[in-house]
């Protein structure tokens, strides 16, 4: 009945246009075709080419086997269900942490709402945590626990972009979080292109001429994001790059966003992580105006507790004006879950020196922590060796964003089938192997550049054979087209 | 420096004016300030008239001592830790419910992203549920599971408001989640006021009639929002009523959005609680245009898992190109909490008779149920017994709305301070006796009346105690402005 569709309210014509504008590629077309392709093995196996659809579209390292982190799954359970405690079954180190979180909250429950910016005794955690990172203190009162790190990434945009009149600068490749939240808001994305060929690494030149350029059109830059360790490039700023960016920051009145939700992914020994609030810091008093927002999360790191959405910001140098506004925000959505908050205080605050579980947990997060090293690896080294596919390394965080050579007849085929070109590449790709990767065009790329992103999260007795059968097909593609 | 301020992204001045336009009472000054009380309670016993602050500005159960549903528990303890299976610790259908949960995972672990509408296993136990509870088939395609409620209702609003040209009918008085969330969408708010006299009923007479204003004024309605059993007001629509929204609904094309979160806190026998798709569906074939969204939470209830953020939304006649979208919104968050996830699959798959937990959980719900009940019996009964104060019988949900007489001599002292009489009132009753409830203000309500929401949830042998610090503290509020 089309008249009556027409009356709709959600429909594309009818609904919210800023909506319909937002893009998210990690779960965009391509990854709603995988999970179709996953239901069709499960109920009907053998009947496609490949035996399994492995999920390499986004950093969720459980969904490829990792275990998650037994002290803190121990935690959880003891504050989920506070009678296993009495049963003689965890170790002194779980139990005190457990007490510690109960005794925070009003009845002995984590099943109240908290805090809008979570329970007091978590934050301090983090605080913690932070301090001791950086050398440089930080307040409970500025932490706000988050599910993941997404909310907070969220209150900070709505609070600063009103408009097409205020801009975003964000890198090029970025994460799409932040340009499907401008597009939300009706805001102006500014992107500022990575310099591929160093690495992925900041381009600050690159990005305060992108900000120059907006005012010249009447666009306010407000924000500048930064990813770091980068998401998808794998790249890790250096503190000298850092220090340009708040500079940056400072020149064009910007509040920056430090996405640093990879920090303790880290496999290049000589880049190790930097946060923006050390560096800041250590700029000194002329910087204490420059306005910070960082974000972390249990997602990623070791932990790759992706399910149980913890996370959190800190502020930095908001004005009480602000940081109310964000409190607001924050108070809509009540608190964020309780589990998540448990998770995240643990996150900050792992079994010390002479702990019941210390050993046990440096073990098993080592032994975590370098697998993951292994892969980066692997997969840099072989794609690499594929021809017309060259990556850098995976310095940090848990992708690698290859660069294509896509032959010009695919490009053509693409255009038919009203695909991207890189689009097209990947849904053949899935077609074919089952291989899900995300492409570039989701993330951004530099105009005539072809990439994807790939994890480099398949089991390391898996992940030798993914890279072959994606060298294979990246052959027959090519030899299809040429 | 107010230069440098004057520079800075987020003050009054430069922020998003829908940010700081949105208001959201029941997290608002007053509450800002009882934990403020609360902190030097803590720190310094003794040094208040009162030994601690009550707080019933918000359905919280587990914070006023309720405590968590055994059952449910068990499950997520084992879902968090599936060696605990191995121990003998849990009945058979603990077992089997965390089996079938983990199955359903790729790794046996609740530690990945799940799909954007949740876990398979746990939208199918919602869908059954809702086929059983209506006898009106529900699928689990049409589910999306959700951090407690609200989110479901941002997307909705985000996806059909996109600006002041549209307009949001919301109850008055409302939960201010709606108000707060047009207001960041610079939406227009058109509420219609509820009809106080006859136990706050729907007056759909009165939503026809502001419909119709609106559309006078270029503003176009396109949601319609009912909150049964209502919040703040506790009052419980008949199937009548629910028919006639429905009509109003098709009449205008609006969106109908059902916040059922409340649908098992019934206390009147005589008023059942009836769905929005259960109504719609005995209305016949006429109606499977009409857009209906519907809402219910692991908050309340007998589980009162606040802090879990369990949740799910329920589409109804939403069209494909709808509900994609929506899809795309839940999928930039990436996916709701699995603890939470846990939760309202198990409150939609309770112990059935001749399962192991079947006796030992409904004496605990039946005994959490009754007490409630008991509970919103003794409120309205006592502050019908204070002279000046009237309240509504409390039907359902967790809340009583009375209306109070506040001298004039108050009314002009709370201009003075710059605040609404009713927040007036509300401030001064908490400085004075530590309980914490929300200005009517903040929910809307009737030119020129003034009331206050209380939750009904301080524990049975503290009830009493409460409602007589708030008869004295009205004699003397009343005493010293007459």
């Amino acid at each position: 009945m089309p008249v009556a569709k027409a009356a709709k309210v959600l429909t594309n014509a009818n609904m919210s246009q800023t909506v319909l504008k937002a893009q998210y590629a990690v779960r965009g077309a391509i990854v709603i075709r995988a999970i179709e392709l996953q239901k069709q093995l499960k109920a009907n196996p053998g009947s496609l080419d490949f035996e399994k659809v492995v999920m390499c579209n986004i950093g969720n390292p459980q969904e490829l086997g990792q275990r998650p982190p037994t002290f803190a799954r121990q935690v959880l359970a003891g504050c989920v269900y506070p009678d296993l405690l009495n049963m003689n079954l965890f170790p002194s180190d779980v139990v005190s942490r457990v007490e510690e979180i109960l005794a925070d909250t009003a009845s002995r429950s984590i099943g109240a709402y908290t805090h809008s910016q979570g329970l007091p005794v978590c934050r301090e955690k983090v605080a913690k945590f932070i301090s001791d990172r950086d050398g440089v203190e930080s307040n409970p009162d500025d932490i706000f626990l988050t599910d993941g790190a997404s909310p907070g990434i969220k209150y900070v945009l709505q609070a600063a972009i009103a408009g097409p009149e205020h801009g975003c600068l964000v890198p090029i490749p970025q994460y799409p979080l932040y340009s499907g939240s401008v597009a939300l808001l009706n805001g102006t994305m500014l992107g500022y292109e990575l310099n591929e060929a160093n690495g992925w690494s900041l381009d600050i030149e690159e990005a305060d001429r992108v900000a120059t350029e907006a005012k010249g059109k009447g666009v306010t830059p407000r924000v500048l994001v930064v990813i770091n360790p980068g998401n998808p490039t794998g790249n890790t700023a250096t503190p000298e790059t850092i220090k340009d960016a708040i500079e940056l920051a400072k020149k064009h009145n910007l509040l920056i966003m430090a996405d640093e939700v990879y920090q303790e992914n880290i496999y290049d020994e000589m880049r190790p992580f930097h946060s923006f609030r050390k560096v800041m810091a250590e700029m000194g008093p002329g910087y204490d105006q420059v306005e910070l927002a960082s974000f972390h999360s249990v997602s990623k790191g070791v932990f790759g507790e992706c399910g149980m959405r913890g996370g959190f910001m800190e502020l930095k140098n908001i004005d009480p004006e602000g940081k109310e506004q964000l409190y607001k925000l924050a108070s809509i959505g009540l608190c964020s879950n309780t589990p998540g908050q448990v998770i995240t205080s643990v996150m900050c605050n792992l079994p010390k020196p002479g702990e019941a579980s210390y050993k046990s947990h440096t073990l098993e997060s080592t032994n975590q922590f370098e697998s993951l090293k292994r892969r980066a690896a692997t997969v840099s080294e072989e794609l690499n060796k594929i021809e017309g596919i060259s990556t850098q390394n995976v310095a940090g965080a848990m992708y690698c964003f290859p660069q294509i050579t896509i032959p010009a007849k695919a490009q053509e085929k693409a255009k038919e089938r009203g695909l991207a070109p890189d689009a097209f590449y990947a849904l053949s790709l899935l077609e074919s192997t089952g291989i899900c990767v995300v492409p570039g065009s989701g993330f951004g790329q530099k105009d005539g550049t072809f990439h994807f992103r790939s994890t480099i999260l398949p089991p390391e007795d898996d992940i030798g054979n993914v890279c072959e059968r994606l060298a294979d097909f990246h052959e027959s593609f090519t030899d299809d087209y040429s």
